[in-house]
């Protein structure tokens, strides 16, 4: 059986991502694509690369018929898509991509996005998209918020550490490095390649990235009280990719046992042998997450390093993980392609 | 049923793209992987993006019973491959993805590589490997030369062309640009991070590239009579892509016509409308080549500029769609995944 | 005796290459910066690498006192250059680098601009800004119009061949490969690093780029009779360079000896030797002009190839050495500064 | 008066960038290169970016006489360098590129290099290249030990602030970030253009990084007591810059005013404005380092990020900076060339 899903915001990078994932999936159509900018173009002219396959063209969100509609995903801009999801079927199944449903408190959200939640009633009902530790829930969600990139990559490294006690929750650095398509297609002239190429810096230094909104949230859960990591995003010239290299206090070992009993089980997430460590190009345009552990030369203090696919495990390959899960499909189907590497 | 091939050579680029495209075929199963400087390795040491597949480990070619396999693909270096071919079993069924066996005439052979051939009487057997104008021939071959990557960009654009007199042969002038794995992962100073990336360069100017021996060869039969192009291939800061344009004496709409007619019933060469060129990345780790043409300014005048990607189309992904018509297969099976773009 | 200088468009990629060269200039001093989108601030904040330099600060055009001024570049986009020009002194000693003031002739000017010149008057006032070739009008001219950057680097490989009738001017096919700061930082989706990296496409294929303008120009005048090049640009991922690949009729050798006779006194344009070809890395950030020749297999066609640094010889570097001659000063100076590798 | 100078180990990318620097340098002239494996070729064969300068082709060590030589820049391998200033004349000033003079104890470098010292007796005399802290004792020194390109970066961020008592010299962490070019011109697969571009990893992660002997030397010594960081430098995919991202423990008010006034009169060092991040595309192909200071969201806590690039003030800007020391000579003498930007 193959079930009909429309994607709402198909003309970002995590649009295309996701036309990309489901063109071999087995038992996904796309019967509906939306992006009210560009409604009325196909989608080969917004994405020459996707020219090749038999896609309904592009049209408004108000055009789609979601009756027809078995799941929906909605890759728009943040702000935007509370407001676009607010006005859908209440019955209709949403996997969204945006960042509006990660927090679950009202304050919370405020406070790292600047507004008044538009669907607050909204956020309650949201599934948190972190497949491997939500996924009870996601089977049986109506609304899922799939993860910031960044957040997805550090949650898989200190997650399971965290609840173990493995580490102290205070002293925890986590060194980000993103390629620069986790920015989106916007025109912003710091991500044109005349400035990008060759060079590399830090953003949103001093903990003021809102993903931190999402390390709070879900490392305070889970450690029974408030968390709060050190983290400093970068920008280096690549288009995938997220590196994360964390500093924690806690034996390599018991992290690195931790680790790999967390994961032992999981399809994507896969724990490197102890003292190797990954690189994103290993994991590109896969639903891989590869974590490795070195023990530092001062006893006690260990370095956890994680790689995956800004967009794909980061965001779009996350989003059908969730999907086949809400659809009652193998949870790896359509996600298996390797990485392209070189 | 599942087809068992080998894959010798399997720690260059070629070798591990081939990896990439039959882990989701599902016709074919990996069973043996040969690399004699690395045999006993991991294909996950070699190849970390590989790690998650269950494979066998390298072995050196002598270790692998061909009689479990139903088709060997040759990845292996020129000059090497011919010896190791020759010393396979006579019935095995093998992809070469060298340039040994793709010049019928021994003579030709020596002038473009310098030596005498070693095999040259598989020399004949073999049939010139570019799948929409040799099908048939594929069909029932034992020996399938795969063509050089150069080559099949543009023998796709010219081939027609010539074979339908919409050209004048003697007046063709092809100017490319490739990404730098076409050179494979040896190690030579031009080819390092530092020395490429923001830069680029012809190479082998004047006619001297050992790809012109295909382009003669294809195009003088073709033309049934000698044809000598002008080509001069250069290098651009990128990993994977081809993208060719040629000057061409004719009608531009004959030739649109001609290019059009040629391609209409096939799966992966896609002419884009009339006027619309193609870009590198729009095929990007797919197996579909991107023609488009424009009419100079200069009436009788055309530009037609063809776009693949090497390690794709333009090799790995012409074996497998070799090896799907030599195992009776669909040709399109395992090879309709979506380009990667950003 | 230090000439002060204005650089009207600071705020762009060229006028911030002026400052640069002009920042190691002994006998030049900025004592002018305008740029009215960005009036206010300071150099430093518009470009950090610049902050250490004791600059003034932005202003508008309309606040410069121009009776200080000995020169003064203009920086700024095509049409606002030919609008702001009209209105400044008519003694003021201008060097142009839009391209309002390159072509003689109203009417081509509005074939290849589509817009009446608003200041045709001074159309036949400006010197073309081709340093070797214009050397004595620049001495004495008060407006130069600074080149095309791709215009001067096949006008380099071609000016001396059909001036000295060693090729057949009707068969000139041009290839050219450029960085992507010849766009400018201006915000286009196309320039995005996510949609440049790793790819390459042709642009305004078929003769429809208006540096033809220039090129039919130039190389009719120099024949005495009309010329019409084939020309294509490519747009590569790197940021800096032009490498222009030129398919000529004639013979190698002649072709070899008139360019090497053509710029033997020139120090800035430098033949290699026969059969070498030259890169855009050794060229990077510099005033130099590479340029190489190469026999053809076939007798009697030959290719050139030419390299420069689009934003220095290509444009800044040119206008500071036409600005050089103006002021009566050693036209290198400030202009020997080494190519930047790697 | 201009001074004389020898270049050891030309043909690598510090030894081209020597000469990149020095072409302009108004009062120092290159009297001889060597590169043992090329003597005989003229450097623009290696380095075709330097072919238009007067040159002395590369000779090997034993042809130049060091009679005429003023100052002689080693720019050798490690191990290499301390075998060949060994047998050089004890009177000839000496800066070294390499890692070989910059551990003052004998045992220290051998824990850190795996060898014994070939040249012990010359470890005490070298004075660490460091220029702004060792500015007194380069100033009279006959050997000067260059800094490594990580050390240098960290130890610009961290030792004033150790030296002032500013944070816990127990709890740092350094991130850093680094090109391509700082692991030179050698062969190795990790550094080819198809295995790094669009990628990126950490290497020699848990204090194993050669580098670290320096810190611990440097920062021990100003700390009166023995100072461990941890360090994680990491490979991005650009030719040339270092980031350095440290986390410390202290306030931010305090750490930026002590390095406000460390740097307040350097010509080279600069402090950005509170809050602002370098980055290093801003200081590319430049003597700059830029450091930023930003509070992090939890009291005490502080990010210090510094930039700078490897091949000038990482290595051989520092060496001419120190050796315009040593002659007595303007120390900003031939490097106030602007960044190279884009």
């Amino acid at each position: 059986m193959t079930h009909k899903v429309a994607i709402l915001g198909a003309s970002g990078y995590t649009g295309a991502e996701l036309v990309r994932l489901i063109a071999t999936h087995p038992a996904m159509e796309i019967a509906a694509l939306a992006a009210n900018s560009k409604a009325g173009q196909s989608m080969g002219q917004v994405f020459p690369h996707l020219r090749y396959l038999a896609l309904p063209d592009l049209v408004t969100i108000e055009e789609i018929n979601f009756a027809d509609i078995d799941l929906c995903f909605c890759a728009l801009p943040h702000k935007t898509s509370q407001e676009v999801i607010k006005a859908l079927p209440r019955d209709l199944r949403i996997v969204d991509l945006s960042a509006d449903f990660r927090l679950r408190d009202p304050a919370a959200y405020q406070k790292w996005y600047g507004n008044v939640h538009a669907a607050s009633e909204l956020q309650k009902e949201a599934v948190y998209g972190l497949t491997e530790f939500y996924r009870e829930e996601i089977i049986s969600a109506r609304l899922v918020a799939g993860t910031g990139c960044n957040s997805a990559t550090g949650l898989y490294m200190l997650r399971p550490l965290i609840a173990a006690g493995a580490i102290d929750p205070d002293e925890i650095v986590l060194d980000l490095k993103c390629g620069v398509s986790g920015a989106g297609r916007s025109l912003k002239e710091n991500l044109l390649h005349a400035e990008l190429s060759e060079g590399y810096h830090a953003y949103s230094v001093g903990g003021t990235h809102r993903h931190l909104g999402e390390f709070d949230q879900e490392l305070s859960a889970v450690a029974g009280r408030p968390v709060e990591i050190q983290f400093t995003p970068h920008l280096v010239p690549a288009n995938r990719g997220i590196l994360a290299t964390g500093y924690v206090r806690g034996d390599a070992r018991a992290v690195y046992d931790t680790l790999s009993a967390a994961y032992a089980d999981e399809p994507f997430v896969v724990v490197l042998p102890m003292g190797e460590t990954p690189s994103t190009r290993h994991v590109r345009g896969s639903n891989f997450c590869h974590i490795g552990v070195v023990a530092d030369r001062r006893a006690g203090r260990t370095i956890v390093i994680g790689a995956l696919d800004n967009l794909t495990k980061g965001s779009s390959g996350q989003a059908l993980q969730n999907a086949n899960l809400m659809l009652s499909l193998p949870e790896t189907e359509g996600l298996l392609l390797a990485p392209v590497f070189p």
